[in-house]
């Protein structure tokens, strides 16, 4: 059997091939490797870290209102699927049967859950009775899978991780409060967190979640200025409460559906973390989720080796105390090599210390970001580095949300959209009338769909880009993964 | 549709039918709901919440001896299960089968995942190239299925969560010094964290993990007697690495094979839990894997309560600072209700704090364990609760001890050990010739299996129990689960 090399010698450059310097990224800085298994992806450690970071901080902020955590099968009965009409159309298409088990063939074919809606609602229905029993605020983390056509690293693959929170409430103000809130912990999540800045909407009719009243998403500009849905939260009103028989004995001691939610975010967020940051010398990964933050390299002449060593390895532990994922890289390769190597896979500090820096009681900090270098006394050392990092994600930030903002025009007309998209690339205000028809349009002739309906739009448009007539909202068109 | 009504008046007591105890605390506790799919089971928020913190310590113990998380696709193509002759055999009788995906019959069957060692196998083959690879060490969380004909909550069910580690390494030395690395990191979580005494050694031939060249286990005493195994590792040899070609160059410049391990633990842990340390009030949690460590409830007349209500928040605040996992009950419900509630539910402390506690300055701890009530000052509150908790904790572990240590007998005949399993039930040690017959006649006869070869036996036995010839070794047998 053949050894697969993923070994990549250089980067293609953004601007040659977009899509190219994405899996020549992720291979180089061994983040994952393709599966045998069509369309699934094996997430190397130095993935799956960013992952659970990514889980550590979503999941305190999940409990932090309300929620707790549970987990359900991954099988459910085809019968199941069946109950909510919109639902089964929506995923059927994408489900995978297990038809034997156990040396017999089965009774039902089970599919494997592309979402569990459907399981969760029928759990639901034996767990609430009485008002007194909601809200129902639950979270599961879990793999899903959904058999797509089209598959990318991170952004779409069969199977993915995600975490999918599914709540019930007595009335509709509270279970839209709710779906509400988790958008807003995904915004302020992206931002804050992965310093990815995202626009806030409503998704269009045609867009939103099988079996949703209302759909409301995150969405994120990638460098090639396409768009990644990065996370939804959806209002499903009563339909799966009436499909799976959710109801409740109501302070007016009546009979009463509840009013579900559900929101998700999944691991397709590490792949737009590597296309909203990552440049032509590799990964650039956010402080607060890079499994390393801060790398320590030790120069100088083999004579003074010894004593830079050690005190590099007092620096790493100082930083390791203060909470700081630090690394030191003593082995033997050149400094160059090794600074090419960690500004490769994003690490945001490199510290560097070499004999002169000792006599002098200095290390040098670089920004993987910026590249200034900044000559601090080891006496302030993990204050500086705490600063930096700081400063780096606020950096991050800025520049994703000033790239996204030189991307991101308004247009009155298809053809403007056409030229708008051609030139620039980008997301597009425009506005529509409401039609389906005049969505569907837009995306045959420019290949964009409607993002969401931004809830705060920089400006109001008046016609609808395709029919001209009267524009019901202002939509955020993109190219999307 | 119906709702089920899960409601449990009284638990039956353990000695009176110790499997309707189980099912009667498991359902009355809230731990879990059977689900729609055969075997499977729905882990609700509070079993969920006593996995999480098992995670949270395991995790924390293998990234401490190097270990990294990864994830691998569920799905197993079925030609890889041939490559491991006695894998497939020991698999395939309990496997699913995808057949169809994205509305297409699939030309290669896929296996839901028992267990990782093939799939991760032929990615270590494309992973591992040179000595200088080595060691690989890996670990996943993730579910496993196993399409069992009997099944019981927790212990055994269709679909289970675990970790699976999966380690490379260059020579035997080094996976065996990895394999009983592990297995000793499962005593201690057991012993340390969920107060289990355990038994550490080799499982037979007949009993060891299909593909495995040896196999370790820790086996604990259920309060009925029976066995459950709480952990596994398993030194693999070459067998996978043959069968999935993990080859490297070694230091001499020549390809060689990698010797592998693996190793689990899984949600089975939370029945072991349940049914090591519960009695007949209940669930009684060990104070590490508790959910809930310590719950207060205010107590007294109308006139008090707000003041007594304030005050238990200040303690609850006090509490939660220190990192202790609390809660304040100042619901309507009568002190003696709550009493009852939380000592079913297994909060390890109860702490009442009424208008006379207020005035001395005092509060009263209630353990679950053994009852004793212990006014402290107020003043001495976290420090008290800490020591207690500690306590807790030790006398848990003592009285499972003691329990275990007094089912657990020698003998030196099948009818021996037969009355002794009639009689009082448990473990047995027991002369052994090594011939798989007689270790399958101890089991037709009297239904107990070979547990493993401990390490430390308490004595040592010179002759077979059944056929009388020269014992090779001195097993545990038992009952299991």
């Amino acid at each position: 059997m053949s050894k697969e090399k993923q070994f990549v010698k250089e980067i293609t450059p953004q601007n040659e091939d977009f899509s190219r310097w994405y899996i020549d990224v992720i291979k180089k800085a061994d983040l994952m490797s393709y599966s045998p298994v069509r369309g699934c992806i094996v997430f190397k450690p130095d993935s799956y870290e960013i992952w659970e970071l990514i889980q550590k901080e979503l999941d305190a902020r999940f409990k932090e209102t309300g929620h707790r955590n549970a987990y359900f099968p991954m099988f459910i009965p085809e019968s199941f699927f069946q109950k909510e009409k919109e639902h089964v159309e929506g995923f059927n298409p994408e489900l995978p049967w297990v038809t034997e088990a156990g040396g017999e063939k089965l009774e039902e074919r089970l599919a494997i859950r592309p979402t569990s809606e459907t399981m969760i609602g029928h759990m639901y229905s034996e767990w609430i009775n009485s008002y007194r029993d909601l809200p129902v605020l639950i979270n599961q983390w879990a793999n899903v899978v959904r058999w797509e056509k089209r598959t990318q690293p991170f952004l779409r693959t069969s199977e993915f991780l995600w975490q999918e929170g599914h709540t019930a409430h007595e009335d509709e103000a509270d279970a839209r409060r709710e779906t509400m809130q988790m958008l807003d912990i995904y915004r302020d999540f992206a931002e804050n967190y992965l310093a990815i800045p995202v626009i806030m909407g409503q998704k269009t009719p045609s867009e939103k979640f099988a079996g949703a009243v209302d759909t409301y998403s995150i969405e994120a500009m990638m460098k090639d200025g396409k768009a990644v849905q990065a996370g939804t939260s959806h209002y499903l009103g009563t339909n799966f409460a009436v499909a799976f028989d959710i109801k409740f004995l109501n302070r007016e001691n009546q009979h009463q559906f509840c009013h579900t939610t559900s929101w998700g975010v999944s691991t397709r967020l590490i792949g737009a973390l590597i296309m909203v940051h990552g440049d032509d010398r590799g990964l650039a990964l956010p402080p607060k989720v890079a499994p390393t933050q801060v790398v320590i390299i030790p120069i100088g002449p083999a004579k003074t080796r010894e004593q830079v060593v050690a005190r590099a390895d007092e620096l790493f532990l100082e930083l390791k105390k203060a909470g700081i994922r630090v690394k030191v890289d003593d082995r033997d390769q050149s400094p160059g090599w090794k600074f090419n190597e960690y500004e490769m896979r994003g690490v945001p500090i490199r510290v560097e210390i070499g004999p002169r820096d000792m006599e002098n009681g200095q290390v040098v900090l670089v920004s993987r970001i910026s590249g200034e270098k900044r000559i601090v006394a080891q006496a302030d050392f993990t204050a500086e580095i705490n600063k930096m990092l700081a400063e780096i994600h606020d950096q991050m930030f800025e520049r994703a949300k000033q790239f996204r903002d030189e991307h991101y025009g308004a247009v009155d007309t298809l053809d403007e959209m056409k030229q708008f998209l051609d030139e620039k690339r980008g997301f597009l205000l425009a506005g529509w009338c409401g039609s389906a028809a005049c969505e569907a349009q837009v995306k045959e002739e420019t290949g964009a769909t409607s993002r969401n309906i931004p809830f705060s739009p920089s400006e109001h448009k008046s016609t609808c880009l395709v029919c001209g007539e009267k524009a019901e909202h202002t939509v955020v068109f993109g190219r999307a993964y």
